[in-house]
């Protein structure tokens, strides 16, 4: 497989098509349409060999594990794409400078009013589905402390925070009309099964 | 939070741009732009209260394992979007008319050769990415047998079919070279520490 060229389709601020023109592997010519949040998307960084770079993650996911209550942390929020509320981990887009560490920390104080204890351990720079976009997260594994809140979120951040036990794992897992995310999903079924995360 | 109206933003074929109208928690008209497969998307199904619509699946992740290895199945495939090969579980767009069973057993034959014994367990219809997309699967756990082979995938997938125990599956996570999708870095992790999946 080689690709020939990237081409950026439209031009919003925070969210945008590309195309892209490739040989696959019997050489016939081929075009794929991604969206990105960046201006040089992945396939433009491993193109011009900018490893430092492609390696940075868009965005922190935090697995937050109580100390005190031992509980899993998870929040319930509205999420505008699908009209509905979901539940998964706190996250958000990490910002120019900051560290994967620095945006765990920040986020998990914004959506949630916890303090981290102890970071457990973090994924190298993984991507979210990319058949359809080079979106890339690092999740990051933590103990936390304090009494939840939302005083830190944003207007546009309808969440609610929840703390779930091995046993309450497993019953939110069979409640047919909540919505999880993808990685929630995961932990929290290997939770549920086994009592590790 | 209520929704107020979704725009259609493009006309590509496959993946599109959405701009949608909404009322924040304290009032706020704000606006938030997402991508996504489908003319109508999951916020327009949930706005029009099509709930059997709204349920189904985009695609369908596969986490198999071989019954005669006693291996996780994992593809390396190339993808565009990043321009690099990546490790992930075989996937595939739901086709029209198919089950979630359905699409498992037949994407798993066209990515892999391999066929399916059992179906482990099914998760119901979870989201990538609601932060920027409405796509969502059904992750699909199941037992397989046969011999792996590439001869039913298409030109445009370039792909390799390995199988690894969860000795193998830590060895594979320290390489640095080695890209992850979300889903197999989860699963691999708790395979490679714990043996189970």
């Amino acid at each position: 497989m080689k690709i020939l060229e990237v081409k950026k389709l439209t031009y919003f601020s925070h969210l945008n098509l590309f195309s892209t023109k490739y040989m696959d592997k019997i050489g016939n010519l081929k075009s794929w349409i991604f969206a990105s949040r960046s201006n040089s998307p992945a396939v433009m960084k491993n193109k011009n060999n900018d490893l430092e770079q492609s390696s940075r993650p868009n965005a922190v996911v935090i697995v937050p594990f109580h100390v005190e209550h031992q509980k899993l942390v998870i929040i319930k929020e509205f999420r505008v794409p699908i009209g509905d509320y979901q539940y998964g981990f706190p996250a958000g887009l990490m910002d120019r400078g900051e560290s994967v560490e620095e945006t765990a920390t920040r986020e998990l104080k914004e959506e949630t009013g916890l303090q981290v204890v102890e970071i457990i351990r973090t994924s190298p720079t993984i991507y979210s589905s990319t058949g359809m976009t080079d979106e890339s997260i690092s999740l990051v594994y933590l103990l936390c402390t304090g009494k939840p809140s939302v005083e830190w979120s944003e207007d546009s951040e309808d969440i609610t925070v929840l703390m779930v036990s091995s046993e309450e794992a497993k019953e939110l897992l069979l409640n047919p009309n909540v919505k999880f995310d993808v990685k929630s999903w995961i932990v929290l079924s290997t939770f549920a099964r086994t009592g590790i995360i």
